[in-house]
């Protein structure tokens, strides 16, 4: 069987390294670093961290090198979504493809290219130290689901979460898996942008009376918004927050570091995520459009000139 | 006559300067830095650009030194009205306190040490260039009227709009002085910290059609409050930012300039004052809630270390 994961930055290569190790998977890797690409092939794709894992990866940045696929396993940044699975979507036809991203509104720009599609959210973490070798700085499960809207088969998001499983990285498939993915975005959109915006670390964040009130209030909104799509919330995002203030209360939000070094961020598809499934669902997000419309208004300030950030 | 002006940054000077010129005014200058107190008292006080002025002023930073005074002036930035007037109350026993301040607020906290308190909003800017040498950027009127639960007479507002204007800078005198003072708050809260928190020029922001949104919706706030107090607005603020997004393009908001050199901001007056009234008469205020948080936590990153802006 054929599995190709589009985009292998560090979640990407949690994936394709642990698949690599299966002699029954044929693991390829599309990516657009060269590099990154190169050393794939030379040496392998090697994990340090968690743990030692050095996967066989055919690796490209040639879109139309890639043979038909069982399976993608689609991981790039939201913001590039669209243009890599236009890209790739020919290596799917009779395939799936599982979108293991951030943020909510992913599967929708797959299924323009892909027929069955399923919606993941995944909590192993990591970071590329050189070409080839990633670091992977924490463990977690994985969640799939048909998405409904261009639904994969039940029985081949099983057979992709067993797969996934037996390569060592937990995997359960569900018939509906929005309640991990919205939990999961709610959490990270009423806490990311405010640390970028603001700089400060997730724990003084929630020191803060007014912003933790902002906090409680942007997840009440992603709530609102959640319950009117049907999902059943996996656990409390409000309550998240709370433990991440305990056993996080340094941690500096990756989006703060996406400003610092001017990288777009996957704003549209957190708060402007919830703000776009809010207006569709008539459910109003104000706060959320505010928080994303300020990040899109530090990315745009970039194109200015020196009075930007 | 004996007048004080409270505080002489650009705003400040530019009043002292002014009466300084006149015979019949004993004119002083409270402020906290010696290198201009020093210079003011050595050479007067001088201001440059839209007119050559200058002004002899006695100036000092020893509160205890200041004589009983029939008028002060105050012009700190807002978050230093409390610890300036505490200082120099003993001053204005039988005298009467007129803020020219930026926000609202500013005059509950001049009424707690002043027995006659006047509300007054300011146009005319301009910065300081050395120790007792002003820019005079910008001319424009300056409104004035009792502080209605701490009033002055409308007798003694009418003798400083009068004498004000008569040293150079154009002053009314109004039974009610509000409607300048909410108009100026409304423009400046909704679009001076969006220009900090983004680092776009005024233009640009208002170019965004998501942040114009937000800006028409603090406005909207703004206007919610002052229409509950009873302010009859001067002018409709949200026209004012179609103005300034006409001739003010490549403005960059002072609250910008305040974040970049880490300085405490006036957020509190600004929209953390809409939100203080709004909540004294029961009109939400969630956006300029949500603005104020944002640049305490950003004021608040300073402290952390490495970590914040």
């Amino acid at each position: 069987m054929r599995i190709c994961v589009i985009g292998v930055g560090a979640v990407g290569s949690l994936f394709a390294a642990h698949l690599g190790q299966l002699d029954d998977i044929e693991t390829w890797a599309y990516d657009v670093s060269q590099d990154h690409v190169d050393a794939i092939n030379r040496n392998g794709l090697r994990l340090t961290g968690v743990g030692e894992v050095t996967g066989k990866v055919r690796a490209t940045t040639d879109a139309s090198e890639l043979p038909p696929c069982r399976f993608g396993i689609i991981a790039t940044k939201a913001l590039h979504t669209k243009s890599a699975i236009a890209a790739v979507g020919h290596a799917f036809v009779d395939g799936a493809v599982c979108s293991v991203q951030n943020g909510v509104g992913n599967e929708e720009l797959i299924a323009e290219s892909v027929e069955r599609v399923i919606l993941g959210t995944t909590f192993p973490a990591g970071r590329i130290v050189e070409p080839g070798v990633v670091a992977w700085d924490t463990a977690g499960e994985t969640t799939i689901g048909p998405f409904e809207p261009a639904p994969a088969a039940m029985s081949e998001v099983e057979l992709l979460a067993e797969t996934v499983s037996r390569s060592g990285m937990p995997t359960r498939a569900l018939e509906d898996a929005r309640g991990a993915q919205w939990t999961k975005v709610i959490f990270n959109a009423a806490s990311n942008p405010l640390g970028a915006l603001t700089g400060l670390t997730h724990g003084r964040l929630c020191d803060d009376p007014e912003l933790r009130k902002l906090v409680t209030n942007l997840v009440n909104e992603g709530k609102a918004v959640s319950s009117a799509l049907g999902v059943t919330l996996d656990s409390d995002p409000d309550a998240l927050i709370d433990h991440a203030h305990r056993v996080a209360y340094e941690h500096k939000a990756s989006m703060l570091q996406d400003l610092e070094n001017r990288r777009a961020t996957e704003i549209d598809f957190l708060n402007g995520g919830i703000a776009k499934f809010g207006a569709e669902e008539g459910i109003p997000t104000p706060l959320n459009e505010t928080i994303a419309a300020l990040i899109k208004g530090v990315e745009q300030s970039w194109a200015q000139g020196d009075a930007g950030h």
